[in-house]
């Protein structure tokens, strides 16, 4: 974005009552910004925002945070519910490299979809599968430990699978095509779409761990 | 196979100095019949036996022996080393199901590549990765456990992943598309030959407990 871009998204967001402003104040206060105990559910890389905003429209009875990183993509979402009163939803702005400092125990159900995969070696543990994030996951969440994560990107997958297991999930339920298996109850991303479209496989699993 | 037919492909079984004609007798005794030390891989449905004849012309230090069940792809593989003499190869005419009672803490490795898929639920107990399967393989394991699996079914694949995963195997290595990752020390299945060409995905996985 140039810069004038780059000051609009910012005013757009930081006026926006979905986007939590302070985010690291409400560690083990979320329950006290939502004003009800109900489950949270947090989507970490939500990009454009379409999963997560079905997601809480369709569970009205669960908390939804979507936390993303870059400006852009987060206003596209914000586009999306600006005319919309979504009582469960809430945006995070910041890096997922601090999720652990963003919640305390609080957390039911992780969502990965389509995560950067890092493809080099090097870059391992930024990918948020990697033993490092898995760590920060523990922390956060409450108590079992549920994971959903969807990518089209196999080295991913592949090393995801592995590293997960080996970190002690145990794998609930798996497609490696997804849209081949007619799931009902599939919330699809924009990038999900537009690659299926396309004809390349994309890959789930649901893992948990207590 | 006409009556004719089974008759001819017994004798030539029978016949064969690759068969062993009374396995279960050499249980606890393998070593005895390979008169050497060295590991016994098994492969178990090894089909029309290309897979099993390649590991052992390259492989001279490790005794490989080929589980299979029927008659008409047996004397296939026999075709295919009548006029050759492999010393650290043989092979069993046997149910699958009857593996725990050939081996007892002898087997190093196990193949399983294109098993039988069968889909039907009522049938898992009969998948060679199902719950009863892997409990039969820890009795005719030696040490550490290895299995080798490929398959172009990818709802077993799925199944499987899952299964030996619960059951506390390691995934050691996967691919979920084995011929795109150029894999020089691959050795194909006569069945993996012809489904690579068809442009199907092959799925490999290496998996290993202690």
């Amino acid at each position: 974005m140039r810069l004038r871009h780059v000051k609009m998204a910012n005013n757009i967001i930081e006026a926006s009552p979905y986007i939590v402003l302070d985010p690291f104040s409400y560690c083990s206060k979320w329950k006290e910004l939502f004003g009800n105990d109900n489950p949270i559910h947090v989507e970490i890389g939500m990009g454009k925002g379409k999963f997560i905003i079905e997601k809480a429209i369709n569970n009205p009875d669960i908390n939804f945070i979507g936390i993303e990183k870059f400006d852009s993509v987060i206003v596209r979402a914000l586009q999306k519910v600006n005319d919309k009163e979504i009582v469960n939803l809430k945006f995070i702005r910041e890096d997922a490299f601090n999720v652990d400092k963003l919640f305390n125990k609080e957390v039911e159900r992780i969502y990965l979809n389509f995560s950067d995969p890092w493809p080099k070696k090097r870059h391992e543990k930024r990918r948020l599968t990697s033993y490092s994030f898995l760590q920060k996951y523990d922390i956060i969440f409450k108590d079992k430990k549920y994971i959903h994560f969807k990518t089209d990107n196999r080295h991913l997958f592949e090393y995801s699978l592995i590293s997960v297991t080996d970190y002690g999930y145990k794998i609930d339920s798996l497609s490696l095509d997804l849209h081949d298996d007619n799931l009902e109850d599939n919330v699809t991303t924009e990038y999900e779409e537009k690659f299926h479209k396309k004809g390349y496989p994309i890959y789930k699993m649901e893992i948990s761990r207590n």
